[in-house]
C-alpha cells in the first residue's frame, strides 16, 4: 500500500504558510498546531493515511474509529493565509519519514507555500524556570526576524539535532527553495506541557501577526494526558510476553 | 517474494459477511473465528502465504510442517453466507499489516462482502466481573443494531485506539464502502480468554442470527496454553546472548 | 542493492539432493553442513551475496576480508549427488528470510533437485541424556523411511514450529513440488553442540547411504566456540551506549 | 524517497585515492577523515543524503539546521589526490548500509579510484598500553607494503569481522576490481579516542606519503565528547516510555 493523499477540499491560496504540529517532545508542538486549528477555526483540506504509520484506528467519542493519520487544514485571517499539519503519529520508520517529510513539501510546492514553521518541544530533563523558545532556521537570513521576536539561538543548539518531521521539513526544504524555521519550547520532556506550548503560541503569533487566546491550552494538555493514561493501562493489560510469542511484533489492541 | 493468495476452490458468493480472528489480546478474536471454523464446518477457499509474517512453519500433528499463513474460510448457513480470516499470525511490520489489510479488503470486494466484524479483545489488566463486549464501528449508523445486541459502546474508547488488522479493517474497508465492526471480548489481557471470547460469540451469533454451541471454547483455550508453553519452554532454550551472535536477530528453531 | 547469486563452476547434476546446514540452535545443522563439505570435499560452486545479511565483512587467516554470504558447494559420491548450502548467517529480516529461501529454491529448481535436507537443532534447554534426532517433513509420505533410519516424530513438535531458512524451505518447496525434511538435533541450545550434530550426521548418512568421519565434529565445535569467544570481547569493547548515539543502529567494528 | 547524490563542485581526477572515515568503534576512523580534511583543505565536491541515515538534522554554530548527511571531500597534495568520504551518520538498517557503500563505489569508479582506504578503531574494552593499528584487505598483495608501514596483521582479527561500511566497502570492491584496505586503531573501544586516530593517522601518512600534524586531534575529541554530553542530556529529558506511546518509535527533538 502506498501513501493516499486524500483531497477533501479544493481552496485556492496565494502563497500560504505551513505550520507542522505532530506529536514529539512534550507535545509542545502539537498542542500549539491543534490549538491553533481551533483557535482559527481551520477547515480540513486533506488526510494522509499511510502504511509508515502505525497500523492502528482511533475511536472516537462516537464509537467511530479511523485510521491514524495527518491531517491539513487551511485557515485565512485577514489576507493571512495558513496550512497547519496535525496528526496522530509521526512515521514508524526512518525510511517514512524521509518519505512524508517529502509528500508534504510536494504539497507545499503545489500549494505555493511561502514559509514554513515546524512546532516542537527541547528537552531539558528538569523544571523550566523561565519560558524560554529556542530556534532553529534553514537559511541564516531568517535568524534576525526571529531573534526579534524573543527566539533564542545558541551555537549548536540542540546538541543533538531535531529528529522528525519538525527537523527533516527543515532540512528537505532547502532543496525546494522554501524558507524554513523550528520553534522548540523548552519543556522538561517527561511530561505533555501546556506552559512550554504557550510559549511557542506566544512567539508564533508575534512572528504570524495574529492573536488567539491560550486558554484551552491547560485544557487540551490535559485531555492528552487522560488519552495517555488510558494507553498506559491497556498496555499493562496485554499479553505477558510469554504469552504473546505469536504475536509479539505488535500488542494489539481489537 | 510477494504476498500469494492461493484460491483452493471457486464457491460462488451473493454477499457474504467476512469474519475477522486473527491473535490478539486475549487471543479473543482467534478463539471465536476458529471455533465458527469449526462449528459451521467451514470450509478452506483461500490461503494466504506472506514475507510480511514470521519465516516460519507450523508443524502438525502428523510432523508435517506447513508455512504460517493466513486463511479464509467459507460456510453457509441456511440462506447466509460466511467468510472466516484466521491464522497463525498477524505482520511482523506496521508496512506488512496494511498491505495484508488491503488485499484482504480486494478479496472482499472480488466477493461483494457486505459486512465485516473483526473480533479481538479489550484488555483492562485485572479479572473481568462481568461478561462485556466493546464496539467500534466504521459508519455511525452500525451502532444502534449493535447496541440492541448488547455491545457496549463508550466514548473514545478503547483509548489506545484499536491495533492490527481488527482496526485497519475498520479503517480501510470505508474507503471501499464497505460497512464494518469491531467486537471486543472484555478480557484480563494476560491470558488466553476463553470467558472473553464466549462473550463475543454469544453477541456474534445475535448479530448473525445463527446459533453454535459454546463448550469447546474452554477446551481449545487450553490447547492454545499448551502450544505456548511449549514455545515458552523452546525459548528458554536457546543460546544465550553472546553465543548467538551471528544470528541474533533471530531465535532460530530449525 | 539486489541479492546476488555468483556462480563460480558450471557442473552438470541429474537430480542431486539439497542440504542446508546455515546458523541456528546450538550451530547444530552449521557443524553437521560444514562438516560435510569438508569430508566430502565438496567444491564451491556458487556464492550469495545480499543485503539481508548483516552489513559485515569476515576477516580470514591470511587477513584478507569477505563479505559475509551463503554458499552452495557441489559433492558427488559415486552416482550421488549433493549440493550443501553452508554460511556465516542467515537474513536479517522476515522478509529477507523468505527472499532467501525462495532464492534458493530456484536454484534448486534450475539444478532439479529431487529431495531438500534442512539441518537444525532442537534446544531443550538442559543437557540431552540420549542422543535424538526429531523430524518434520512437507510430504507425510517421507516419514516412514525417516523413522526407519532412527528419526523421532512427535505431534505438534517443535511446538514452536521451524523458525528461519531451515523451516521456510520445507514450506515453500511445496510450491515447487520439491520433498523436504528437517532433521533436528535434540540439543541443550545454549551451546554449541557438536554431540548434536553427531547425532543429525549419523541419521543423515544412513539417509544419504554415505559415510564420513565424525572425528572432527568436536574439533570444529571448539574453533567456532573460539570465534563467538572473540565476538563477545569485542562486543564488551564497543562504545558505552551514552557515547554511541550516532552509531546507535549497529556496533561498527572497523 | 531515494538516496540523493549532490555533486557540488566539477573536479578532474586522475586516480585519486579514496579515504573513509564514518563514525564507529571510538570515533577513531571519523577522527582521523574529519582532521584530513582540515588539514588538506580539502574541498566539499559531493553530498548525500538519504532515506537510510537517521530522519534528522544537525543545528550548526549560526543557528542554521542541515539534513545529516554523508560528504565527499577531495584534496590535492603535490601529484597526489584524495578523496574524503566523512558524515554524521552510517545507515540505519543492513539493506541501506550495502546501498551506501554500493553508491559510494559508484562514485569511486566514475572518478577512477584505484584504491580504498577505510578507517576504524579495533575495541579491546581496557586501557590500549601500546599504539597499534590492525590491518585486513581485501586482496592478499596488499597484505606486505601494508606490514612494511606498521600494520598489524592477525589471522582472523578482527574475529567478529568489520562491520558497517568500512567493512562493506572492501567486501563489495572485489567485484569493481578495486584494492581495499581497512585501518584499526587498537583503541578501548567505550571512549572517543584520539590516541587511536593518531596511530591510525601516522601509519597513514606513512602509506599514503604525506605529512600533516596531529595536535588537533585531541581537541577534535573533546569537541565530540562535548556533543555526545548532550545528546545524553537531550535523552534523558525526553518524555518517559508511558508517556510516548504515539512516538515511541523515535524520540523526537523538534
Amino acid at each position: 500500500m502506498k501513501t493516499i493523499v486524500k483531497k477533501l477540499k479544493d481552496m485556492e491560496f496565494k502563497s500560504p504558510i505551513l505550520i507542522e504540529g505532530l506529536p514529539g517532545i512534550g507535545h509542545v508542538g502539537k498542542l500549539v498546531a491543534d490549538h491553533l486549528v481551533e483557535e482559527l477555526k481551520a477547515e480540513k483540506i486533506i488526510e494522509i493515511i499511510s502504511p509508515h504509520f502505525p497500523p492502528q484506528v482511533i475511536v472516537g467519542e462516537d464509537g467511530v474509529a479511523r485510521l491514524v493519520r495527518n491531517e491539513i487544514h487551511a485557515a485565512k485571517v485577514d489576507d493571512k493565509e495558513f496550512l497547519i499539519l496535525v496528526g496522530d503519529f509521526q512515521s514508524t520508520t526512518p525510511e517514512g519519514h524521509y518519505e512524508i517529510a517529502e509528500l508534504v513539501l510536494d504539497i507545499a510546492h503545489e500549494y505555493n507555500v511561502k514559509m514554513i514553521y515546524t512546532l516542537g518541544g527541547y528537552g531539558i530533563g528538569h523544571i523550566v524556570e523561565k519560558e524560554e523558545v529556542m530556534g532553529a532556521v534553514n537559511d541564516p537570513s531568517l535568524i534576525e526576524p526571529l531573534k526579534e521576536a524573543g527566539v533564542e539561538f545558541r551555537p549548536n543548539e540542540p546538541g543533538g539535532g531535531i529528529v522528525g518531521i519538525s527537523g527533516l521539513l527543515l532540512g528537505l526544504a532547502v532543496e525546494r527553495g522554501i524558507p524554513a524555521v523550528c520553534l522548540m519550547g523548552v519543556t522538561p520532556g517527561y511530561m505533555i506541557d501546556p506552559k512550554g506550548a504557550k510559549g511557542v503560541l506566544k512567539v508564533l503569533m508575534r512572528l504570524l501577526g495574529i492573536e488567539v487566546g491560550t486558554g484551552k491550552l491547560d485544557e487540551r494538555a490535559k485531555e492528552m494526558e487522560k488519552v495517555i493514561a488510558k494507553l498506559r493501562e491497556m498496555e499493562r493489560a496485554q499479553l505477558p510476553p510469554e504469552l504473546s510469542t505469536r504475536d509479539e511484533e505488535l500488542r494489539y489492541i481489537g
